[in-house]
């Protein structure tokens, strides 16, 4: 056990665990990995960890990640030169062939190579396995290439992966009828497997701690929200510029299934313990 | 969680526990519950809690109990009057008819009740379910009445319960063809039971911190026992007294298919969970 | 075979039996057991028998029991005294521990063992077993003490038990969610167990032929009502006095999903058998 | 039940019935059905009422049968003139086409309609279905044309038919490799049937008391037979005629895993449940 | 492979069934079995084949049956008279008895044998197994004896026999309550077989073309009708004489839940796998 | 259908793969793809349809492949200069993680794709994926850096998609305990899988028509060798150059328990199906 602690000590501590295992075990959570914690390697490993644990205690973790600083440091790396249209990136053919490569290839194994050494089985999956997640090209103002809109998710390979014991780690492309890849969000993708699976939570770990009331100050944040307050919240701009997206995707998991959703500051290590195993919680819970 | 901790302590304490979790996980732990930890009502409870959580991560575990002074007080209520020879108690027919009723009515009952209040789901038993602890009475130089030498375990009840997630709690009474009832010791009845059940780890709490070299300074505790080095341990007068009976069931177990028996100390608040949480465990080992 | 017959007229008694086999096999069937039945032996062990025959042919039996004579017994051996309000038992504290430990660990465990011996495979239950009969404080003109009215059954471990081929016997006693021990009347609870369970019939063993019109005539006997006619058959005073509540059992199973209910006279040998395997049957039958 | 004996008479029949459904319950029994009792239409309904019964109290029952009167019938009708060497019948080409319609389409579809009636459900096979019966020509003295020795039994058709509850009936024709109908003796197809089955009993219905020591005193009947004895009970003509090939196929079965084989008099109304319900028995037993 | 073609012709060919090949896999197709196909060995043995092929590849096929010539001719080598009532066949007691000896002991069995030796394994089965096709007397302006209306299917044994793997054949034979058998139009058991297991598709093979605007001119057939305009089609004589009673088992089929009903021209060669496995089919396909 | 065919010679086709299709269905066969059947987008399609094909009719294929040029050119592409030590690719650090990202998230997913739009439902997986390949770093008379020599394969994550009717795809990489990434020879690779799922097949697509007595006339082609015959062709030289590794892998599978293996042409279209739907092969057989 921890050695800063007695052994009793230690005892006491996973004894109070008990009601939130009792909450959580036999549930399926996704999360949503990304921003600061896929990037620092301690946090890396706490994120993992936590996972695992997880796992072990009979939760049903599903692990959505997108890319992070990885994509734009191989396609430098290629020499292929980056396109910004109101500071989104363009996706043209071969940036998507590259994201696939970087996503499905790099990041998605290493993250399933961590989970084992951190003493869980994972399974890493694209959305172009089994054409899981189907998309059609984003319309929108801009023309940004090949980014995604997801028409449907299958969740048969991941359900078929909870249900033998594996964490099904998944890489956010997917590929519409004629094969062709597409970049996806991975918010909007973490929720709309959460939604296909019934999942009992979305966590999404972000680089902020919650919902703020004054962005300058942590102890404005809103602990929980209500859908219906969502509207008044955007009004008031306390829903704005980044958020607008990460609440958007809590509020379509919830209207599709998912009984609750939660923003994690995940520059905090062992935030999704934190959070899961405490009554107060660390971010900002979306609830019905 | 654990109020006097940070949240983050306490998940690096959750977090720490993640291999001994792994290593037990789906493994069949029968725990022989007596003594001390079964008059002290805090230690009771510690006890039941351990028992939840364990069953909550993975771990089946089996409770076996026997009586302690609820036989003697509810005899005595009764107007019965005990009979001791060489300090053993006589069981006579209306002495095993009592048994039976305060150890699967009362005892039994009452675990399965706090277990619930701490979370779980438990399910009484005793060995005349299904006929599945059968005996005859046991020879010895004594007559002592209708005191039982099991014949044969029938397991099947037990692990239909823990296979539906239910944790089996059984008092150590069985019968022979005929009906009639004995009084078991419950140390062999538990040793019989992990057998029967191919148990990973026997767990035995005692009121003594486990096997000491020398009686009076528990630093003499030795924490690993071959079953080889037995017999010289006796010899030396290391293993005596009431150590005797209590070291033969945990032998018993070992060679009937247990991989471990360990005896812990049951006055040690969650002793079971610090055993089996640590490396260094808490009492004595005993493996092949 | 029987003797006295010869084995072909013996032979013939199991054919003309096919019919009522080929009726109830598959079917859950509940029996409350109580009165002179669960006193004289003969009776006990006829009764048993019919049961195991029953189990064996393919019909689920449960069997629910209550209290009777040995309670009584006990409190008074234990040297309690027994308060009475308006003929009715007070259970205080004290009393419903001593219920629970004569309903559940004597009572209970005889029947199992008694099963065992007439050649079927049966297990102990009461209501504290994983919570499975949740009550609350019966309210009433008098306040009667710990006699529990139920709020839930959960049939859970019963179907496990059957499904498994075993007989469970049910002992009734309930607890409310503090783990408070309630004794509870054995007729309300074998009806509602049928129910949570969709019975095919219970079958109420009483210490009278059925409902008599005139009650001191049993060529009066009222062989089948209908739950229409229970109303009309109360203000005539037929159903009048202890048979009010045993009716009002049979209204609560008949109006949650039980397909029959039947009051049988325990004191007729084999009254079960006779019951299910005749047409005219030999109680009363209530059906919708 | 029936009308001669009170029904408490009646129930005791039920109830001394008890060890002996105890002994047979899940256990495969297979019936060669032939003589008398195919001709008689009572003794016909009786062995079909004998067979539900047992079908519906647990019994994994499976009727094998061969041709009786009505082939002969059938082939005069149709003009064929039967030819016979030494006694037994030739089967040529068109024989046996006539065998594999009466046997299959008549025979085998009349009782699978008869035992509807009694209120059994059964499934018609031959050896045809599924190839399930292979056999070669039988070679020996005399060419009896297309008579076959059994090569091989797939028991797999008849296996799912009692797992999902039917009674299968099996018609005694098999096929080559090359799809030519053989006709198969019918105590040889049961005895390798029972065979394939690892039945517990192989019941054989013939027109005789059993095996007599003097063939005129029916009192002289020897109960049961070791294998080791048939032997000499051969050299000392006590095992002669047309008895020879039906304790060869009790033989057959016996040394093949099935663990009785019985023959009895299916002129004896209800002879097989007098045989699985005594403990003498009403034939000749023979075990290992 | 087919030695006329290179082996790389041959596996382009394979690799163009591949569409049709997912498209039918898994389900459930009943084939109605009659006419030229059933007379013509080359025929019948290349609509067996197909039928192999088809199960090897996943397709639940159901082959159901009349009798063609062979029950006339059986009758007649029975020297039974023949009697017709307006062109239509009177089946007495007598006849009943040989078209289920000859339908369910000849044609049927000889089906599963041919089915065998072209590699597949079939299960032979009639009406009356497990009383599948009850019926009652067919009314009409004359009475036909006993030719049977279907009043129910109960299509278990067939589905279980299609979960394991087998080819269930079934005769056209179905009994009454009391066991009277009946003879039934092969079409209509077919269509109601169909509707029983919530086919895909029925397939009825014919001896005609399919429905032709002219009957005197194939080019003129129709590939499609929906069920509405059947009764123009009817009113303008298109469907008429014998076409009638066959497109009504058509119309049966598609309005209890069968996907698709098809008739083709069973002189063509393997016109089952031109049917399925091309666009255009090959016959008249019949769609809601 | 292919339409250069009358639908009647390609349903003749169809039927004559049916005794191939009754060999191979329910079995495993592993198929080691690469070469020029990996770069040729012709030849891509067709062996992909091959695998479709198969999956359809019941075979359960794991495809098994390499990497190709791809790496070559991303490592150009990233400007890490290649290093050869004896013509064979010294992998360091950079490279293995290259070599991860081009075989699992490029070639591996741009196959599952491929696979999906011909009709089929792939999953993507590697070595890494559940710890699913252990390795140890290569031992030999150079170091080739992070080259892999393959300790253990789980084949449980294939084996499970698989029963869901999943074709698994692996790229061969894999791990060693502390998480460091292998280059493996896919060769090996394939036939590791192979004997962990106790294929029934092994086939490797290869850049020539077999063993070749002599290497420049197609016409000497070996169509059988027994391992027995494996040390004498190698003396003999006939098994030389880039042969040996791949014949030793042919032999490693069947050491292990697979039946057959297999060397075909990728060159040629279609060669899987001409090899599994022809006697005579395509190929060189290797069996025991």
């Amino acid at each position: 056990m921890a050695s800063h602690l007695t052994t009793s000590q230690q005892a006491h501590v996973l004894i109070s665990a008990l009601p939130y295992i009792q909450k959580y075990t036999g549930k399926v959570v996704v999360v949503k990995y990304g921003g600061n914690a896929m990037i620092n390697p301690e946090l890396k490993e706490a994120v993992m960890s936590d996972i695992v644990l997880l796992s072990l205690i009979g939760v049903r973790v599903v692990l959505v990640h997108g890319g992070g600083p990885e994509i734009t440091e191989t396609l430098k790396a290629l020499g292929k030169e980056s396109k910004f249209i109101n500071g989104l990136r363009y996706t043209d053919g071969e940036t998507a062939e590259v994201v696939q490569m970087v996503l499905s290839g790099k990041i998605n194994k290493d993250l399933v190579s961590l989970i084992g050494r951190c003493g869980g089985k994972a399974l890493g999956f694209c959305g172009i396995d089994a054409g899981m997640i189907r998309c059609k090209k984003l319309e929108g103002e801009v023309d940004l290439g090949y980014v995604g809109d997801i028409t449907h998710v299958d969740p048969t390979p991941l359900a078929n992966a909870i249900y033998n014991h594996y964490i099904p780690v998944v890489a956010t492309v997917g590929t519409d009828e004629n094969g062709q890849v597409y970049n996806i969000n991975a918010d909007t993708a973490a929720a709309e497997i959460a939604a296909a699976l019934s999942a009992e939570n979305l966590i999404m770990l972000t680089d902020i701690r919650g919902l703020l009331r004054d962005v300058n100050d942590v102890k404005t944040l809103i602990q929980e929200v209500k859908l219906s307050e969502v509207p008044a919240l955007t009004e008031q701009g306390i829903i704005s510029g980044g958020m607008i997206p990460k609440v958007k995707s809590c509020v379509t998991a919830l209207e599709n299934g998912v009984r609750k959703a939660v923003m994690i500051d995940g520059r905090i290590e062992h935030s999704i313990l934190i959070e899961m195993f405490s009554d107060e919680g660390i971010g900002t819970l979306f609830t019905k």
